[in-house]
């Protein structure tokens, strides 16, 4: 790997959970040289003093967090700029940075949907930059690698939609389900629910409770729906269902769909999930009968994926696992960075 | 409470959790004698030194664990035995102390299912005491108090059954929603599997994991569709999907159905649930927009109950929270001895 | 208990853990009406809104939080406060209840200490009611039953120092062990932190993290010391590294000391606190050799005390364990209310 | 890392908590060809088969386990072998393959002691292969660099031992502390406690516990002992409470001892660690008044140590935290392994 060119990279909003992954993940990237790590509340601060368990880190004790202005940042010589800042804040640092011609990786929701008004109805906000919104390329990088490699700006994917979309485009895609019958139910570590001081989130509220939320219109159904519409060719509505449960990192997600008349088999929902994912690298086929498990895959850019058919009901059961801040957030931006660079998609994530 | 007449009361495998559960609620109720609490491997020792937990609870030093034959047991003067032993076991006890005219809370499957073929079908073997599964109730209080309360064998619902009973049947029932469209997800606490040592129940297999497992034919689906296509008058079938999540106590449950068309307005749903469950002491209804959360039902005899509309697909959502081993077990036992006994239904449990 | 008088109770400042835990016991003591709840963020909503894990409880469902002034609250007829307040806010609640007449039990730091020089010294503000420090007594039931049978004021002890002084106070006042030799290692669950929200705080910054903190003086450091020099007739300095684990209630305490010459057998220890423990109902002697575990004194008043000797250093290591907000605070308080209540000490905690 | 030669290796006992962790670290080693994973229970079986978290990792796919004699694993051409068996097992594959040349490294505790009589007096049984003692280096690499570069075989400290004697030996040997004032609490991970089906291992009993146990004579005392003494050139004795603490993976430790006259400024203390530890790229010194967390360390071969002046008793008080089967397990072995290369300490580690 040595032979790697290194980019000039920023993350921008480093000390959240998904900065945090981020970090950890560039520091070690032979293709990567992190020039630049910004937080406003951490300003002036060292790395390694706001977030001790760098120390040591190869890179990490030389770090600064700055807090530039957006232009000060544009023009600082970086090629591409990871944002890990709320929705609505990450689309103030994207135009500036476009514009300067600087490429966008952004973890946030805010360049994910094709059309303003859907983000108007479920983010209750009018977007702030809707002219972007035909640049941005949805950064799934199983589904849309050469689109990703060609992208200025890149809207990687919430944590929950990535957990649904990689079982369910495919077999959508291909008719095999009834796609208006579709149910989702997922889990999600506490970390998804940020790094803010929230009584909600403290520790002793958290362990020992389950407990859904976000009904009945969570923002993520938003860019789930986008993409299972055009996978299906027609519009597509879904039931989702968020859960808190007390794990730090994860998210385990588990569908439920009838099956179309046209799947008589279960090999062709076999088959149809192996063509698409045969060549990709991180997302792992449990098989029919296999069951994944989020600690299985904590701390990787992998998504397991298994499946059931219930032949009482003649339903199909799709359950996944993902580290909702690596393959959800941060370690999925990455995969986007390095198809972007056209080198290994593995590269600093296996 | 100080006049309530104490029946002599036997705990039948009281080392597991619903048995140690069991024995927290009947040391303190003042209507039992607890004269006799089995186990087989801790035959002669004292309950404190197995169960330390219990050292100093009132009427608990003075117990020891013994190990009757049935026999023995049956004509020791109990007049009560709850049964807290693993399913084909149970029916070995239940049908001698039936006979010596014991009245039996069996806390197994092994009476639940009105059919023999149906236990064939799902616990895959025989059925060792088909003639009693006729007099044996299925002792959901809010469902059954009366037949609960001249029953001689009453069988205790399992943990998933109640959870998803007591949301659904007065909606299967009444026919507001479209009973061949229920999906379930539940998520179990660790304890629900039991308290036998297996390597996937370590905590270090357990911590920072969310599985699913159990596809597609969980045991206590049998009793589940037994139960709705009675409410329903109509064969039912539904899909289950149990998980695994890092809690010792507590079933989180979330059912997705279609309205039917007769439901034209969430205070129909409002109504029908508020109709059963106006006088039971231990159901919650959390009403539209409401959340359950199993920390709020921990060490507790509720079943919180919540719902959501969904218009954009016309599906209800309904979450409900129980503890596993209380209203899952132990403590719904209880509820049912009261019953029989014609005591408050609380007695013992708020 | 039918036969007890009931006293009218207020629980100020009702929402943190302790609060909340209070509640818990005072909704179901015999003993107690529960007239008034008072939280400022709170005030005017129903207890059960705010805190639905209460709801159907006993009691519970028309109890509002009020925000009244405490010269309102004294003169509302109420018997007995308990203040589950900040230091510091508590004091200025306490005084003019003390002066109306009012019974105060206070579950914060303000009346622990007896002299306002080591307040000073330890909280790093003036004592605000000097003159009540004399009134006051340090609330440890099984050590001062007689002055709190009597007290108008109770300072009720912090969580560390009563799974540290229960052990130690009969050993160090019988002088087995050196008493300048005394190293104390305690971890506590994060609900001791208070239910406050603060990124530390958080379950994704508690789960999987072992953290010592509070070092070299820790505030509980200053009760502590005060009674052991008591105890000792001498003045008592010791080590106290208090540490955070990933549980919600608990606190298991370790400590070593080295046993004095006049100690030469292990069943001294054992004489020593069986004498002062022996007619306690909530002190449970493990015995030489035994382990206490947090996990079997949860949501309990018990503290567990177990001891070993290492013969090759010649030091006892006493093990004690309790549950930081029953013992260690809620549960504790409501001990000495039953004692000055003249009541069996066990109302309302068994 | 391109050009680092490879060597063959074997794993033997790749199932346990630390054989899992060392499969981890070597599969991405650049120096390590593992051609061997042995396993008595897996025979046969896939890798990924067995441990499907490692499913598309690099080199895992086509891995099987084997259960091979020691004489076919002796002649089978690896040239390390890595035991991660139960003590008394390790030494019977450790002779024959340390007699045919294959470098052992030992993670049991069957080496680590330089006296055959000290390990009948703390494991009960006599020495499987005394001879063996005297060529067995104790692979603390921070200390014994030099040694374990030229070992044959190297006994790898325990996961308590590394947390205790890297903080202590600079301050021992120095004799700035006293060291017969040594007291150690530490708490550990379940994980800690090895991969085998017992009850008090399973989640339901670890969760919301914390507890101390084996004392007052654990095993690794005799190792930390022999060390210290060693460091000390007078015999030392310690006090050692090891307590379980419900996370996966890490240890706390906090050691406590008395300053000696020679001290007489915290800048000695810290001129001490530093002077060993400039050079040592593990071992973070976190300086006066810093604190460790375990999470910090969690998959890391880390050791963090803070500490902290206690000017009132005239004590040290010493913190650390490491990740037990990284630092104190699998991640510790592979340190000495690279030296034993003679490639970079931190090869695969970072």
């Amino acid at each position: 790997m040595s032979d790697v060119e290194k980019a000039k990279v920023a993350v921008v909003g480093a000390s959240g959970y998904s900065g945090i992954e981020l970090l950890r993940i560039l520091l070690k990237h032979p293709g990567v040289d992190l020039t630049t790590v910004t937080s406003r509340q951490n300003a002036g601060k060292s790395l390694v003093e706001v977030l001790p368990q760098f120390k040591a880190y190869p890179g990490a004790d030389g770090l600064k967090f700055t807090s530039p202005s957006v232009h000060e940042l544009a023009k600082s010589g970086i090629e591409f700029a990871f944002l890990a800042l709320p929705h609505g804040v990450a689309a103030e640092y994207a135009v500036p940075l476009f514009e300067a011609g600087v490429k966008v990786i952004d973890l946030s929701a805010d360049f994910r949907l094709n059309e303003a008004s859907v983000y108007r109805e479920f983010y209750d906000k009018v977007h702030p930059a809707p002219a972007l919104l035909k640049e941005a390329v949805y950064g799934l990088p199983e589904i849309r690698a050469k689109e990703i490699a060609n992208a200025r700006i890149v809207a990687s994917p919430g944590c929950y939609p990535t957990s649904m979309l990689l079982p369910l485009i495919p077999l959508v895609r291909s008719g095999l389900i009834e796609s208006n019958t579709i149910v989702v139910n997922s889990m999600s570590g506490v970390s998804g629910a940020g790094r803010s001081a929230a009584i909600p989130l403290l520790f002793a509220e958290c362990n020992e409770s389950v407990r859904p939320y976000g009904l009945p219109r969570h923002r993520h159904l938003s860019e789930v729906e986008q993409e299972l519409t055009i996978a299906a060719r027609k519009p597509v509505k879904i039931t989702f269902i968020p859960h808190l449960v007390p794990i730090t990192q994860g998210i385990c997600t588990t569908i439920v769909a009838e099956l179309a008349p046209r799947c008589t088999s279960m090999s062709q929902v076999e088959a149809v999930l192996e063509a698409v994912y045969r060549n990709a690298p991180f997302v792992r086929l449990l098989g029919n009968g296999g069951f994944p498990d989020t600690r299985h895959v904590r701390q990787t850019n992998f998504v397991d994926i298994g499946w059931h058919h219930d032949p009482r009901t003649k339903r199909l059961v799709l359950t996944s696992a993902e580290d909702n801040l690596w393959k959800g957030a941060a370690a999925q931006s990455v995969q986007s960075f390095n198809l972007m660079r056209r080198i290994d998609e593995t590269t600093g994530l296996l």
